[in-house]
């Protein structure tokens, strides 16, 4: 089978123009059939302040309402979606950009593989923006780390898929304020024994469980590590690589 | 050859909920492979103002600066491409929403011929949004009619093209106030005598030179008429045919 990337970039890329711009030079470089999840960054909660659009909380968690849904259409499928794609057509990478509902490309667990690997067979990076649909005509904001799991899940049936998370941090750290200690392979075996012994950072224990679910669902290995290292985590000499074995 | 219908929407379809939900339906209704290029309409005004950013004018034509561009690419790329593309799939029509960055589909005059026909061989609808790009990484605010006319002669090559230009008027009409007096057909000589006896609408004589110009480019036939009467249009029973003989 053909080698495909999945690879998200958290938001903290997006709302710098020049990380960014680095970024999508980076991502252009790389010569494997790749698909780019991006998140929302800051940018969508500015335009909602600025329009005086309040954020609802419940229990701590955004509420989507139809307000803030529309800002993040807005922002997502339209403003850095289409900024992405131009910035991979500067660096000479075509690029498509869509969201969940073009070609019914997402829905739910769904994913359109034939659609997606058409477009990958012709030479055609794909760039998503977090937004999905119900096929009732509702739109949907939807997890951006979900999306790419779920890319990466779907996509295994007909390429072996490499997912890789790009954040601000090196890679899961054994010390959390300290960028030098990344573990470089976790298998479940020492995620069990990092869970028991309580060493790793309470937020990074969801996006190692969907990790192993990836690699329980077909994904052949799942990296997480620095945006800036993109081209290092691709050839597995930075990062933390999960492994099943 | 096969046919290929494609069909501009005015914005003031786009920004009537009711009118455009109807206008999907018909839309999704059509056997044909098909394009949709979608305007603006006023919710870019609205979402300018509201944030405070003055519309720069010169010499009577709005100037797209950079504050502007943001908003039109996330109101245009992004909310209304969007939801109509959530809409068709409500009405079990397969669609891709693009603007011209995506997959270099719209470079000034060069239309992605290959990329398009991918799509619409796949059985997909393409929805287009007026923004393209440079190449060099910036996007443009574009006319939707400029790029209704440049998809229709760019894909005459591969598909015997109809070009519908749908919009609030029955016609074009021999009286501008009265949709009762559509002319039914306009040959490249009766328009010169319209034009002589200055019987046509001064606004209208552009969209005509527009569609002389797609006919000698090689598509078929060109018809304007009213959004409402789509199925209409499409098998000619309704509107304004502008042939060459």
């Amino acid at each position: 089978m053909n080698k495909l990337l999945v690879i998200k970039i958290g938001g903290n890329i997006i709302d710098d123009e020049t990380r960014l711009s680095s970024f999508l030079r980076d991502f252009a470089k790389i010569k494997d059939r790749k698909i780019l999840v991006h998140g929302g960054g800051k940018l969508a909660t500015d335009l909602s302040a600025k329009l005086g659009i309040a954020q609802k909380l419940v229990e701590g968690r955004r509420i989507t309402d139809a307000e803030t849904l529309k800002i993040v259409t807005m922002v997502y499928a339209g403003y850095i979606n289409k900024n992405v794609v131009a910035g991979l057509q500067a660096n000479h990478c075509n690029a498509i950009g869509l969201c969940g509902a073009d070609g019914d490309a997402i829905l739910a667990h769904r994913i359109n593989t034939s659609l997606i690997k058409n477009l990958l067979e012709q030479n055609i990076a794909v760039v998503f923006a977090p937004i999905t649909h119900d096929q009732q005509g509702q739109l949907l904001n939807t997890n951006a780390d979900t999306i790419a799991q779920e890319l990466a899940k779907g996509m295994s049936k007909e390429y072996d898929v490499s997912l890789i998370y790009s954040f601000e941090k090196s890679g899961v750290l054994l010390d959390a304020g300290d960028d030098s200690t990344v573990i470089s392979k976790i298998t479940a075996g020492y995620f069990q024994e990092l869970k028991a012994q309580q060493k790793i950072f309470a937020g990074m224990i969801p996006k190692l469980d969907n990790a192993f679910a990836a690699l329980n669902a077909g994904v052949k290995k799942v990296i997480i590590g620095k945006a800036e290292e993109l081209n290092k985590l691709v050839s597995s000499q930075a990062g933390t690589a999960i492994v099943n074995e």
